[in-house]
């Protein structure tokens, strides 16, 4: 498996064509992009560190070796559950996205549907799948997943759109390929992986043969441009003379782009699915099932836990640890978390062999949009709470650049002592205002779909006929 | 096993002294008093069907045949897993308390607590102990458990107390036996049980070894007297011509006691601490454990489902089930009730061996806790939402007895009814008025502890230092 | 104007056919038709306290003498104020409805509706309006309204129903009347009122004229046949051997009726409106209007502070009062029920003449749902707080009969003893389960209209384009 | 009065001492501290403009003119509505600070307390005060107020300090003024101002008296030194090469700084209090009554009405604005909001003379409380429901420049399309991201004191006697 020294060397291979801010800009010099290698680079050394070894890694039945868990499909709940615990680890360790999360979740939903598809419609897209997994598993290459299309104007169907290009879609078939055209927009970490597997964003109907469409494709390839966010968090990164004035030094912001599609060829070796409108339905259903516990739940619990250990470090360097009111509301931001855990553990740990006989796995889906659904609603109240905690000064803070101006450095030590240093002070501050005065709110709302799609999920999935025939029982009504 | 009926029976050897509104009644034909017996009925029951066995039952290392789960101590984590699906299934089948949920949580934690002084301080206890719980499977009796004192001077411990008799305490020992004095309050079962199993209700320090108590007692011993809460429920059942008039027709609300304690007289045979203060805390605090997660969680949780069966076919009743907010309402009852469903999932599978070596399981304590919180804070909110949907009706609804009535059954018949008959919409408003009108919201709430408590413990729990280093780590602050 | 003396004396003349619990009751006699009456008699009462008649009576216009504030049109906006003290004062008084309460807010909705259809139409109906509550005033009567339809299938207009009997209408116009069939459901205190105003539950539509209707009606009409709610408080009382155990000893839970009119005459002169459909959602509105911020807010403010007023006495009597979640949990019920207040005061101070040139007023209507809202959810909130201070014994609670019970009234006494004694302790439980275990929860949920009601309303009257140009303006948007 | 362009002009006399991201800059020129400027501009520009004439402005008694509202003492109820409705207005059309709003709160205060000085203790205080405010009328001046000590050891008293430097406090008393030191943080609009008055951050005690210190202070004066807050927003503020590019172009986010008081001098006719520790207390009380209605409730109605109406702008350009999901969050924001701003009103209204017979007003206490606690917590509420209908988008869009860099603008305009062209949809998720992942949250949260101070002043108002009596009355028990 590769060290980050390897990664980060791997990469140097790479030139995508990056824009940010309205100028172009080279993946391995921006102060952003540098982030994303750098929360990637640190995941491939968590996995070689002993203490995180069976959380980060699992021994692949393809090659036989210990690979990524990033790689790996789950084949049990205990497998479920340390992916779970994978998106953890990362959060606590990162304080941002691993890049590499939805590439995972798509990999073991294309696993089950490509089986399906092998044996019921005799295609060979399993066959292609796993011999492409097998590659990246002995290559420890990071692969990232492209899943939301632009969507165009939201009250017509992909080929209803004036212009269909809002949704990724085949516009040539050759005898080698495809030639793919459109947009995924809000996409994680492209490019930084060496590669991205894409996924339609929906479930589709007879008509839309074009969009339903899976397929890998490498970082950079031609026609392939990459139009990164930009926030005042990728202003200040840019100003800061140094990255330990920021919140989140070394890792930043969650950092996504519109990854543009302009006409370009994926060999038919890299297409897992190509017009099986059937079966796209259940692609996105498995991809939300593994996305919600993960980046739903289990990760935004490991930015609790950030965010929790910063509010009681503010309260002791402030010196009100003690105080009841900030006892609660430290015990109120445990709660939430714990609450999500809880649902993330409930998810893997129920979890079921899914397609029946396949050997894959996935987790319960009722607990994993209730782990999304607690913490999506739980994050802004942990932002409250953190915020009421980090006092006005997690907004109000002056630079950290202060305490090495000599014109007012003496003010800032001497105004902004408590029971710890001003610097300490500024610090925790600081890192507290990256969460609570950032993007994380809207980002962890809508990350693993919006809370409405949960929503409709849970009221699909719960078994109303069973609880009604439960009440008729007691109340002694007679069935309908 | 015994069967309903042999249980019944059995009961009838039995005469214990009730008051209840005021006056002495008899177990046996009391109509609030019988919605325990047949709860209890109930129980048995569900233990010989089939579908169930594998819930209710376990196979007893001790007597090496099937006893009720009731009377099972967890060897594993499966055993906890289903100890919690238990407290549902009873809740789902009673609509109020498996009486015999305390007993088995209070059995459970005295097993380790006795089995760490045997080993630590050389007593007997633990023998004694299964001595009695092999008698009590083999005779598969009904178990209370006590727990909550009287408490008197809230802000004085037990010894401190103008009356010392507001907490149950020793008051002699003899050479065969103890006699104790006091009261446990909001005390479910123990009359309609065959005996009840006491233990302190906190943790104690030394000057109060008289209270650090832990015994069994049967029912209706001498000096024994049981005095019932009275609420308008009771009335209304002692009124009505028919249980099915009622809301919860055959079980009733949960019917608790003040059970005193006057001079009664336990053999040593039957005493399980008698005075090791070190141990109380441990004892009481491993039945909070496992309490939270049954009777905190899972039973309301099977409550929940009753409430939402019943509220959707409110809304099916009166037409408006396909209403977006009456979707939103039940999709909320769904969501709180299924986050509460994965917190005893994960209670019970992140649960461990406790104390190390016994070969008994608990629960995990932080997910326990987790599952109180959401679902005692959650009910009050699935009150609302069914109240919301059971419309007004659900509390001004006119008697049943109307539909018998001559005078006034045509005109009921012709204004309740909607998309379903009106004694099926005033039936399904009765059950529903049982819930959003009746005591479960204030008995949720405090059942298992009160939610402070659970604050505290999830405070205590939470690994703070852990998190805070992870904060200190991405932040750039070095060590304290 | 009349004592309470006098009214219970006037009302000896009526004598309604009364159901309840399945059999006729006689109004004087029966313990829940009483709580009514004596509810009645102490707002009769209030108005004769120097200390509250500012708040209890106006000068009417029409009379020039000092009238009774249930039966004064407002004419300011401190008269809409002092009408939503009137709402809180009853509140805090009796525990439960100003049975007037209803009457009072359609005579004002009614005022302004006739006034426009004298206008417009050329009708008579505001010249008999004003004679007859000319009449009433001078009479000083108690006058209840009825509006909520029975509304049988919810899918399906009045004209559309299978049984039109499900809204109250017209089934023959006679030259000295009408003759009206339907019933009117959750209807507050007609049986003991000396007649009620009858208006309809929605707006309407052309071919809908028989529905449109407005009429008053003298209590014990001919063909009026009154169903009562029927609860376990109900049955409670009939069992009680005096009031003085009972949750809320002289005026009980808000008492509703089925107010059935089977082919009820009603002579021209008390018909307000009579097949005007395109007034009927005027008037209804302005019934909404008044009644969100009476009975929606302002009434259960008063609730909230008897609620508060409990909860405080509960925790010192505990002796828990100074405990740091015990004060934040008594400030929560106070931040909710003040909030509620604050609307209903800005309702009533921003309230305008309407209609223009009417001399009436009516309040703001945003502020108004606004209230009602706060505090339909609120009052959730708020029984929540009172079941965690009030502790399990607000339902665990055996009979206050005990106490004198010689077989348990030591017991009693001793083990219900904290910081007061068990008799207080007991009594303050007692109105505590009244509340926290009771009907308010989901009766003020629906009072003055579900929810849902406000909403839409709220984001009808909400001035979106305002806020869209606001945004546009300071975003540089320019206009669509 | 002066126009904006005279108030700009006027500035250029101050050339105050700021530092800003570790450089001194200057007032004029620096991006940031412009959009202070230009906020108090437009506030100038308010005051000129015919619809707002009466919200802005006022009559004052002490001239005989019109003059700023910000300027003017309340004499009357009206006054007090016309006062938040300048906050409301302002908020409006800055979405950010009126940078007055302090100083507005802070003279309002300082009338009363100073008046009663001057008849209680003999002092010249109220006499002086009353002179400067007329100059300040006369001159039309700008007035920030300064509240907030740095507050060093919480757990230590002014006094107890080891550097008393962290409370503002008198260094030297001379014939001709005092020398102060010390440092207000969190300060909002000094640097912008004329001049800033300043008084105590809490009530004191004997012993305390040097820090019992009121004054006003013209901006830049010698030894004053004003240290900004930095945030992400500074730094992109600073790189972009238009202000149309960013979230609130022209005025940016609130900026706040340390305002640094290095041994300035203040002549005694700017001294308004200078050791009399028993006013300290009243006089910080009162100002957070009023600020707590202005600064707390009315001004955050104003950022809310921007909100709801970006909100509902981007359901429009997506498409989605009759989802009922949709318009059930566009309505909770409106609920939200409409609640907090009748609080505002009833704050107003019910508002009183304080002291009595001073002739100055006073908003209610109790109303103002309880619209900070609304807003505060419904902020982050509103914030959630922005974020979730401003989608992913609202922290993953690319920059605008995009828009024209030839490279990227087709893909943007093609891929960022819904309902409306991208552009549009560009600017309102820019503008939405300002509020839903900016500095609003915790500083609505802080603003105008933390919410745990407002709970403990409605603990401290509400009268729990009265509420204990009226609970006792309807209960049935007698007093204690």
């Amino acid at each position: 498996m590769k060290t980050a020294a390897e990664y980060l060397e791997s990469m140097k291979a790479y030139n995508p064509r990056i824009f940010l801010g309205g100028r172009q800009v080279n993946l391995h010099e921006n102060p952003t992009t540098l982030t994303v290698l750098r929360a990637n680079a640190r995941v491939y050394e968590l996995s070689q560190e002993p203490d995180y070894a069976d959380i980060m890694t699992a021994v692949s039945p393809y090659t036989g070796q210990k690979v990524s868990r990033n790689l790996h499909l789950a084949a049990s709940t205990a497998d479920l559950e340390k992916r779970a615990e994978m998106a953890t680890l990362t959060s606590q360790m990162l304080g941002t996205c691993n890049y590499r999360c939805v590439g995972a979740d798509v990999i073991n939903a294309l696993a089950g549907v490509t089986w399906e598809m092998n044996r019921e419609l005799g295609t060979e897209y399993h066959t292609r799948f796993l011999k492409h997994l097998k590659y990246l598993q002995e290559n420890d290459l990071a692969v990232s997943g492209a899943v939301t299309d632009a969507k165009g104007d939201r009250s017509k169907r992909p080929a209803q759109q004036e212009d269909r290009d809002v949704y990724v879609h085949v516009v040539e078939k050759k005898p080698d390929g495809i030639v793919v055209r459109g947009a995924k927009v809000s996409q994680s970490g492209a490019f930084a992986a060496h590669e991205t597997i894409v996924i339609p964003t929906m479930g589709l109907r007879e008509g839309e043969e074009n969009f339903a469409l899976a397929f890998a494709v490498p970082n950079g390839a031609e026609g392939l441009t990459y139009i990164c966010q930009y926030t005042p968090f990728t202003a200040e990164r840019e100003l800061a003379p140094d990255v330990k004035y920021l919140g989140n030094p070394l890792y930043g912001q969650r950092e996504t782009c519109v990854m543009v599609f302009d006409n370009v060829f994926i060999p038919w070796e890299h297409v897992f699915m190509c017009g099986e409108v059937q079966y796209a339905g259940r692609l996105i259903a498995r991809f939300a099932k593994t996305h919600r516990m993960n980046c739903g739940g289990a990760c935004k619990v490991g930015f609790a836990d950030l965010i929790i250990g910063a509010a009681q470090l503010a309260a002791e360097y402030s010196g009100v640890q003690k105080a009841p009111h900030i006892i609660d509301k430290i015990t109120e931001m445990i709660r939430i978390s714990e609450t999500a855990r809880a649902c993330t553990i409930a998810a893997a740990l129920k979890g079921r062999e899914e397609p029946a006989g396949s050997g894959f796995f996935q987790p319960d889906d009722i607990f994993g949009n209730a782990a999304k659904l607690t913490i999506a609603d739980g994050f802004w109240e942990i932002m409250k709470w953190v915020g009421d905690i980090g006092g006005g000064m997690a907004v109000t803070m002056p630079s950290e650049l202060e305490l090495e101006n000599p014109a007012t450095s003496g003010y800032v030590r001497k105004f902004m002592k408590a029971s710890a240093p001003a610097e300490k002070r500024l610090r925790v501050a600081k890192f507290i205002q990256n969460w609570c005065a950032g993007l994380h709110g809207a980002g962890t709302w809508h990350g693993a779909g919006s809370p409405m799609a949960q929503k409709m999920a849970l009221y699909a999935l719960a078994d109303l006929e069973k609880k009604k025939a439960l009440a008729r029982n007691l109340a002694g009504l007679k069935d309908d």
